[in-house]
């Protein structure tokens, strides 16, 4: 494949696609230590649950419980917020709970919500560049400028998500991949704009039943982006993922981290996950 | 080797095969806290014994209790349910168990019993391209659902199976390799259907002495698939998997993660496993 | 290099050695809990000893005990037995001991005991070929079956090997690599018959010096094969290992995992191990 | 490409670039065990608070303290200092705190604050060679101390910085890579030149937004490099890093380790970070 | 490159080069619990440390102490001994000491000093082979125990080196590249020979400065080399390790493990190290 720019001027061209951010996001796992919280009185444990359903539930709309399944952590606790310093402040509002003598944590990412616009980068670029408006000039960061006001406002909602109330949760973090041969930084934007608008059509196709939010963390955490996906049908997750890894931005240029489950706790779900006792 | 489509038609056509979703699994694997256990007086371990093997007997063929060769764990606790929300279920009915006070997590995985159609899906895409059906039409679905309607129905005991009642275990999880040169998800579905042909007639030659359930776990865990091998001669585990390992699709395309080989315990057999303690 | 077959015929061949398998085999890693046991009475910790070497030694010469050098373990217990099932009581017979409670499990690994027959494999499906007996027909596993049970007969003592008495013992897992071109199991047999006939040739020059039991684990655990090396000078480790690392088959094909050596504990010396004092 | 000298003379220059070195740092990354804090009485907790802010602030700017997000850490002490000998004690210093008890050790990182001067390098090694010097000569080295002389007071306060006093910590350590194809190291200086040189004008367009503070670690930690970015935009890590992810040098040639980020904590801040309690 | 033997004669020599083997080491590297050891009274603290320090001296200079920088440890105990066997007792006396209770095994090497003849080895098998001495004949194996019985008397002291004195340690384990291009163990042993000459030439400019002790681990620990440098500068690790790296055997087939920097305890240093209490 002939990746090197055909004309001269594209290839001068900013290689990086404009993007858009939203939401601060953390993702805090933990496991929980049952042998310990068991050996409360009862009237303690009420208190603390007390403590932590009555802070919980004062974030909104912004955090969420979820019981993982499996080994790898017991409670996933995800927090959408304003700015880093506010997660922050969430990640001590959570540790200065009574209960957190019960949590261990176990893993976290960190994470910034992420709309990439290969679409209108790739238009802007080319538009500047036929307009001989050289890169990062006054006259070009004014243009970008604009183009990304107008979709911030636009995509407002999809920036600042409130966190959908479904069933399932599914969340990974991923890589593309930089390989001796095949390398994703190294592929023209025009290329990369086509991939990733293939991939976009299958997930258009499971629209009705995923909610996607993607979340960038190049500089933030151990991967460049993260994924969660929602859905009240967990198969989905595996359907829509495994029909995605024939896309030949996956198959080809996706490096995947480890993948979570986890079972949205309503409110008062957070007692029977601590307790693990079944209602009689 | 061309593994471009050689005509324009069957390009087209989806890269993914159809599948079909059984039965939710979770695998535990657990080490024993043997000296915390040990210090219980008798008593309280007899009575935490009778609440865990009533408990695990209630799960019917649904659960099951391996005790596991080396020091990745003691105890593999298998479930197979109807949804992951009763998987949540089961995992918390374990740890509700006043017995899992002594029972430390040390692994686990999730999946769902999938069957890969890679002969079926090749013959309906192909016959509905002949059709001149457009993939992802309506016509298209309503043929795809037909076609998974009634193999569903066929394979309803392979899909929602029981756990057999053989005396080894043998698990671990795998995926399809995505290297520079060798990339399972960019061979033709017509290549891929080939090798996995091949693969399932060595299968076939271990028919009467190993059973194999598949599980999908694209999504849901780590790996893109777990295999648990059921047998009565552990030798058994190690002469197919050495076998396959030379099939194309093994050799050149599997990637394995950890290997555990468990032994059923039998009704009963948890205290033996608990006390460590041979029958004098 | 061509790999593929020169004439139809050998291409059609089982790509798989004939194998023999022993004994099963069991390495169970320990870390000593020194500081908790030097805490206990001194007779306690000699009612413990005592129960702990009147075990060991009644293992005869099929159970062994070895003081591992470094901070990976202190304690390997070396088990050779007749089945899966007696590996998992020897286990069960360390984990009942009262001493159990100051070792704690580091690593493990599970094998059997495993003669790879390339020489006579080559041999029996050449001439079978010639006779044009086809593979895996009934007259095809009647011939290998012969072949094998001489074979058996012959090998037993190398099969049901006991723990040889030398001073020293190094011990590595090891893989045979599946690189995108360098791919043990995709090169004919022939080729992988001339690599491992070259690579005993070294080993046999070695023969008074050491002895080697070579177990396969494909399936039973985490690498493909597992080596014991026993010595009366720790340096014939590290030659041998060095020396064969040149050859085609170690250069290009092999993978290693962690090694460890082990000075042998001789009756008795389980006390010096544990109480970690020297003789005064 | 063609990487060998095309002239025999520049062949024979020192592949290795000059570089300055300046002040030894020490990355210091703990967990709080707040259950265990929380359990000692409130006087002694500020007892212990105390003493530690009059340790950390008696070390003025060449210490600082981060609230690390995620769980890889809670907190992470910076050191800068005139010497490794200096980082010990800095090390024992803060391990000598009462408050030490309670924070347990999770990462670290050791290096040394380092110019690179490949354009220098290239400029005097070619200036050298057209005057006939040999490399290594007593000429050559004179001219090199030269060199490096009026480069190090020219960049003393780069060399030797306080730490800035920003918002935002980013840190991560990464390797220039060495693959079968694609090694850094064996690139002519000439085009490593070029390429560093690329990779600096990105940074130049971020200059007023973030303070970069390049450290050297080969030979005294596990990657080449490690990178501290300070700024008062988080987002600005991200921006930055993604755009560099496109240069030559980061796109083939680069590796990289974790990822952190840290929010300062300013004087007083260490108690909010302990007690995990907001302000009421 | 063409790697294979020209004429018929060099390509039957052996590929492994001689070596001499002389101390056999053991790093061991520790975490100190200084909470448990602050725990203690003063006098128990002094006595244990009185016999820790009588213990460590009475070893001389065959056994140091080294305060290691950062989390990886804390201190790291390295021992010579004259065999395997005194290694195991050097580790038990250290295991045996009062004050081994609040050292946690962080880490640790297993390894012998070794001397790679390549210059040697080459000649004398060129010159064997011309003679017409068939490798391993009697003839050839009584002609190379004569060049190593020569070159082990030469080479007694750097064979059983005493600790040196210096003030900084630096410690890391290295491999030689198995790649599927790249391949050390590929290399006729001339090639080999010229690249190992290359790299001594740039040890050689660092004489004054750096001591630098190999031992070889094949078969004994995880790498197959370990170094040990020590230097009175730490910079000097960086600098000479930096310029090695563009060497062609560093660059392109060196793997290098994790990287320590330590600092040289003197006698009574064991103290200040225990307590973490700076002088006042």
């Amino acid at each position: 494949m002939n990746h090197r720019g055909e004309t001269a001027a594209p290839a001068a061209l900013p290689a990086v696609p404009l993007t858009l951010e939203g939401s601060s996001v953390l993702h805090q796992m933990f496991r929980i230590r049952r042998a310990e919280w068991r050996r409360q009185p009862a009237e303690a444990r009420e208190r603390m649950l007390a403590e932590a359903e009555a802070a919980l539930s004062g974030m909104g709309a912004h955090s969420a419980l979820f019981h993982v399944l499996g080994h790898k952590a017991d409670l996933l606790v995800l927090h959408f917020r304003r700015s880093m310093e506010e997660l922050g402040e969430a990640e001590l509002a959570v540790a200065g709970l009574e209960l957190a003598e019960y949590l261990e944590p176990a893993n976290s990412y960190v994470s910034v919500v992420e709309l990439g616009l290969y679409e209108s980068s790739r238009k802007t670029y080319e538009s500047l560049a036929e307009k001989g408006v050289a890169p990062h000039s006054e006259e070009w960061n004014r243009a970008i400028e604009e183009t990304l006001g107008r979709q911030r406002s636009a995509m407002a909602a999809r920036l600042w998500p409130e966190i959908p109330d479904s069933k399932y949760l599914c969340f990974y973090p991923m890589d593309r991949r930089r390989g001796e041969e095949k390398n994703w930084y190294r592929l023209p934007m025009a290329e990369r704009q086509r991939q990733m608008h293939e991939h976009g059509m299958v997930g258009r196709r499971y629209a009705g039943e995923v909610r996607q939010i993607i979340s960038g963390s190049i500089g933030l955490d151990d991967w460049e982006w993260a994924v969660d996906l929602f859905a009240d049908d967990a198969l989905v997750f595996k359907k829509l993922i495994y029909e995605m890894r024939f896309d030949e931005v996956s198959a080809v240029y996706a490096a995947f981290g480890s993948f979570l489950v986890g079972l949205r706790l309503q409110a008062g779900g957070l007692k029977g996950l601590m307790e693990a006792r079944r209602a009689k």
